[in-house]
């Protein structure tokens, strides 16, 4: 059984560039993760995009719906940013129906030493293995489905509708 | 709904003692570690020990049977080092029949810079939240039924015993 | 002895917010970095501004300067933005001509797992114990006179004028 | 003009073995740190043996003196480890009068988040360049003459003799 993890970007990839003094996207450093994570899974990473999910399109949304329903694995990780996850997670709730998908992302880029992108990471990829089938959000060490979050600004965390 | 994690020590929680070039046990880094994922569970963190797992005793492990058994929540995570992990999944698995228990640890102990600790705390409190009644150990990504699982020690990986 | 530390700001201490996704400046990390060192000299750090040396207004590098010219110690370093250092160099060359002034910073901030603002924190310390009256800038593990030396903007380095 | 480096070992390159669990050599980290450090120097690195400097041989200690004579350059670095590094400094003082040697090492091996090695590095390489002829050890921050320092095991901190 094997675990496809979509890319997309969003601050969990995004690095320092020491000549301009800003963030950017190069790799994703998802592999890396993995690497020291241990992790044994079977896990297949494909990136469809690096960007930043305020810029994030229409049409690049809909290929990320595209995606998830034309792969052959049934369970899905989402690297994403956390600003616009939950329309993403909307999104492929209405465009797939039989696989669980699970987006997560990270408040502070991997590449800081104090990122909760390991911690999520590991949180994801579990949670895809053991949850039924689905569109989900996995942060903060939670699981939300789609339908029932949403990112709190103000605090930075992700919470449910009606907590 | 509250998660309970119980502290056992082991690599996890190991620090480098710099006046005897050592590693040593000091406070548990979990607390620091779920503040680093921005956890937003309710976690009831106690530790019951601080010991290198080839040390823990007879009287140690019916400890953490007994704790597991008696306290409120029915989510349990144990930090445990991971050379007698699954002997002790097996005494949890023999003393407690209502709940849901996953151990975990790490390879490398979570104040190398390269550790695994904080991927596999995520990990463990998906799980945990995700995994019906049983005892379990969770590893490289994956989760184990108590009684399928050993650890490869020339890998230093978790492996099923009919892989 | 003591060493005087004046903080100006720059790369050196910016650090992540998550909320804004942006860099900006809190505290300084000095201290934080000088008990990292183990750093066993008698200093004193000072904050003088947080800011990023393109945004250093004429008053604040005036305000350096008389620092620089009113303080105790005769050994003194500056941590201070890359882009303007060479400026803010010179402007203390004309005004203190009677002590050791090393100025120092880095490319990326300490906070990012990858900085080299340890490195050159260890190095400016050092050499404003060991050199001759005068004002130097410290970066990429050598020393530069305030009147030989640019930073090349394209390699991010800083190189001697005739080099 | 070059300096060169001789690693010899010590705290500052020892490793975690996730396998054993214990701490051991490998490859030195001195080009990793260097690369950090973003160092422009023109610096030759070469690994001399890799040992706990608690058992280092006479022998050993000879090569090291030997390898100071016979190079070209006239800065020396020596990375080692602290618990003998002033017995060494002391064998190189007797057989190389004509150059500037700076021993220097870590509390904290480097693989460790929280190593005070990129620190002393830093310090070391620019000691070398502006300290005069002599053998030196560079700890702490500060620059100790090879007969008037030592180490105080129970601080974990090199001192003056007569501080």
């Amino acid at each position: 059984m094997t675990v496809r993890v979509f890319v997309t970007g969003g601050t969990f990839d995004k690095e320092y560039d020491e000549l301009s003094g800003k963030l950017y996207f190069r790799n994703t450093q998802v592999d890396e993760m993995l690497r020291r994570g241990r992790c044994g899974l079977d896990v297949n990473v494909q990136t469809l995009m690096m960007v930043d999910s305020l810029e994030m399109t229409h049409a690049q949304r809909a290929m990320i719906v595209r995606a998830c329903r034309e792969c052959d694995e049934a369970q899905i990780v989402i690297t994403h940013g956390t600003d616009t996850m939950v329309e993403t997670a909307r999104a492929i709730a209405d465009g797939v129906t039989d696989k669980t998908v699970v987006l997560t992302g990270a408040m502070v880029p991997y590449a800081f030493g104090s990122s909760d992108g390991l911690f999520n990471l590991g949180s994801a990829l579990s949670f895809v293995q053991s949850l039924p089938v689905g569109v989900y959000i996995a942060m903060n060490g939670k699981s939300f489905p789609w339908d029932d979050v949403r990112k709190n600004r103000d605090a930075g965390v992700f919470e449910r509708l009606n907590a």
